[in-house]
């Protein structure tokens, strides 16, 4: 007999946890299907060549072959995907002539990562994402519903405790540039420990960045990182700094249409420029974000993205420029999952139909269709038991209701609806229970 | 630049291909959970040898181990899984005393197998499954509960022309006795050849039948092979033959049950006894049944299942019987996607709102937010482009709706409704709106 246990850092869940998660994975869905954004799933598995292409993942990526071909496996042609961009750029690329662009795709679905198994880190986990696709440079537009939809996501999650840190990559090198930093790999050793900001201390980054920066560019690399003040004495404190730098300047007229714009889209409530948010450069060419969530700050960035400039550059000859954002589910939901109460029911039904008179199965059968007609979950108790262990059964699934009916009461038309939560118990004909169930 | 192709055996859809097939995912989804069934996910991989347990299959499992690992490849932990019945076997007995029994649940989701290419076999593909697994032996309702559930979850995907063939393997294994085939090598022998009876010739049958049985027996088996007429005239030949023969008596006593509780549940018209499928009988051990579609004959059976002992017997010393099926929806589709209407639009959204008025922006942002809380699915073009360019890309998407205004309409609070399929256009009010759209 094999030893049975879980497979670290593959989360699986028990009925009334994985209902939880279908609930909170329809919510995603439905929010990015409100704007429009199509339904994407590609096969699990790419062509390594394919993934490999992003580098700088290697390490972590998951092989595949044939269990057979042991003499085949030095060349597994293989991989799950780690993430959903790579195969979103191959899917562009490979069906660019059969689709329409602007491209507003999502996919939800789990990504694979060969990582150290460790606390908080897991291998199989799902990413929610959304992407426009241009055939040509977006309107800003696109970067303010993209971030809109993020809003609205979240709080069809019902979390409400959120703020949105945002950057864009030209306000960030026309600040270094604006200080003589120019020299492109001098950029990305700077902005690499600027990144680490909330994860070593102010001293230490210091220490690292003497390597690269002088005094002076210390002491306004140190400003910045000290700058407090809400987006309008930030954009401000860019207005004072940015005269005569160009690129800043660029910046700094993107970041303020785009403060505009956010009024029009409805979510300037929740961006907060952060001047020194400095993810993802290599890939991002426009706007970058992280979302962080007020009760559950140790989670980190729940939500993240960016605008680029090109998508698939090594699958396609064609530039294709987008924006998107991904929100780590797994990550999310096992905070969430801790604090809610919505994950007792270990059923979807909502009445449980307990046979009472098994002689007259057939009524209770009928029961349970027309009651699914009207789209309610029912499930019917089918094991010969006795009353007392069918209502047993209901109270451990935490089925909200029983619905039973002896001899009489089926002879008069009358259900007997039991509510567990309340302890309640009434007497109704069908048409009520109908409204009872519904309501 | 990599050169960008599909992977054979990995189908990917196009956006209105995928809508389509979310479409039939969700409906069969809600099918399932109408009647209670609860949503499982479990981790893409298991266990290779968690897997290779079942046996018989280990030609076909895709092995996953880090890229990284060149030295441990020989010793491939994971696997992709290759159907859904062996990880509810793993987690039944793995989470055994956290969940209730009877379990119902679901399992919708992609399997993988390492098959050769060729048309119509996927290497990736969906599988959709519903199982009841019991503590002890389940009652006869809970085989005609499936039953039921898989005729309504047909009929929710418009499939009407169709008929489950249903046996029970003691009334197969009955028959074999009652001639005197009682040596389990040989019931193996001769019942894997009469599997193969829409597969190859009569002929061929009986030549590869008269290794094992003699000619008085075949002549048995033939009668069978050629017994035409409905189920009560089959019960009637059961009948006949059956007189001391115990264990055909037994089978033919449940197989009138089960077809008198067909009534109560209401299948009983789809029900289509066979007497001579043999299906997967190693592991089942009371009905089994393959599902054919009138209008697809080619696609075979597109759902099965049967009644089993022990579900777990390599994972769990508990015996837990039960009792499931499973709908290949990927060949399924592929039959579905061709005759379709429905895979025209290529995007979610019931109307696209131009942008007639670049200065009123903000308004008609508003509209798409309202429309959107209405709970409809609605895009807004964002890109700077004149109106008829705007109006080409809900064509090109066949969006079914088109809402804009000019200045002097958006002044007069009046709405511009252009429908694409009638090619009709009126001016209404907000309120209208909502009515046309969702109407």
């Amino acid at each position: 007999m094999s030893k049975i246990e879980g497979l670290s850092g593959f989360p699986e869940y028990l009925p009334n946890q994985q209902l939880y998660f279908n609930h909170l994975k329809e919510l995603i869905a439905s929010s990015f299907e409100s704007a429009g954004y199509c339904p994407m799933e590609t096969p699990a598995v790419e062509k390594i060549t394919t993934l490999l292409s992003k580098g700088g993942i290697d390490q972590e990526v998951y092989a595949v072959h044939r269990y057979q071909d042991k003499s085949e496996k030095t060349e597994a042609e293989l991989a799950l995907r780690f993430d959903l961009t790579v195969p979103l750029a191959r899917y562009v690329a490979q069906h660019y002539s059969s689709l329409v662009f602007p491209f507003r795709r999502y996919q939800i679905a789990p990504v694979w990562r060969g990582e150290r198994a460790q606390a908080g880190r897991y291998r199989q986990f799902y990413q929610c994402d959304i992407d426009i696709i241009g055939e040509e440079q977006l309107s800003l537009e696109h970067d303010l519903e993209v971030l809109m939809v993020l809003k609205k996501t979240l709080l069809a999650l019902e979390l409400k405790n959120f703020s949105i840190a945002l950057n864009h990559k030209a306000v960030l090198m026309g600040f270094l540039h604006s200080l003589g930093i120019t020299q492109e790999q001098m950029i990305g050793n700077v902005l690499r420990i600027i990144d680490k900001k909330n994860k070593i201390s102010r001293e230490t980054l210091r220490t690292e960045l003497t390597v690269y920066v002088n005094t002076i560019q210390m002491q306004s690399i140190d400003a910045l990182l000290d700058l407090q003040g809400n987006n309008e004495s930030l954009i401000e404190y860019l207005q004072h700094i940015a005269s005569g730098h160009e690129l800043l300047m660029h910046g700094l007229a993107e970041l303020q249409r785009l403060l505009e714009l956010a009024q029009l889209f409805g979510c300037a409530d929740v961006l907060k420029i952060d001047l020194t948010l400095a993810r993802g450069l290599a890939y991002y060419t426009g706007i970058i974000f992280e979302t962080t969530l007020g009760d559950y700050p140790q989670l980190g960035s729940v939500a993240s993205g960016g605008r680029y400039d090109n998508l698939a550059e090594k699958f396609s000859k064609k530039r294709l420029p987008g924006i998107g954002m991904s929100i780590g589910l797994s990550r999310l939901f096992a905070a969430l999952v801790a604090n809610q109460q919505k994950t007792q029911h270990a059923s979807p039904a909502i009445a449980l139909i307990a046979i009472q008179e098994r002689a007259a199965l057939g009524t209770y059968i009928q029961l349970a269709n027309q009651l699914r007609e009207e789209g309610l979950k029912i499930e019917l108790y089918l094991e010969h038991k006795k009353l007392v262990q069918q209502f047993k059964y209901a109270d451990k699934k935490k089925i909200p209701f029983i619905i039973t009916a002896n001899q009489q009461e089926l002879d008069a038309n009358i259900w007997v609806l039991r509510n567990l939560t309340l302890h309640q118990e009434s007497r109704v004909p069908l048409p009520d229970l109908v409204l009872r169930l519904t309501s």
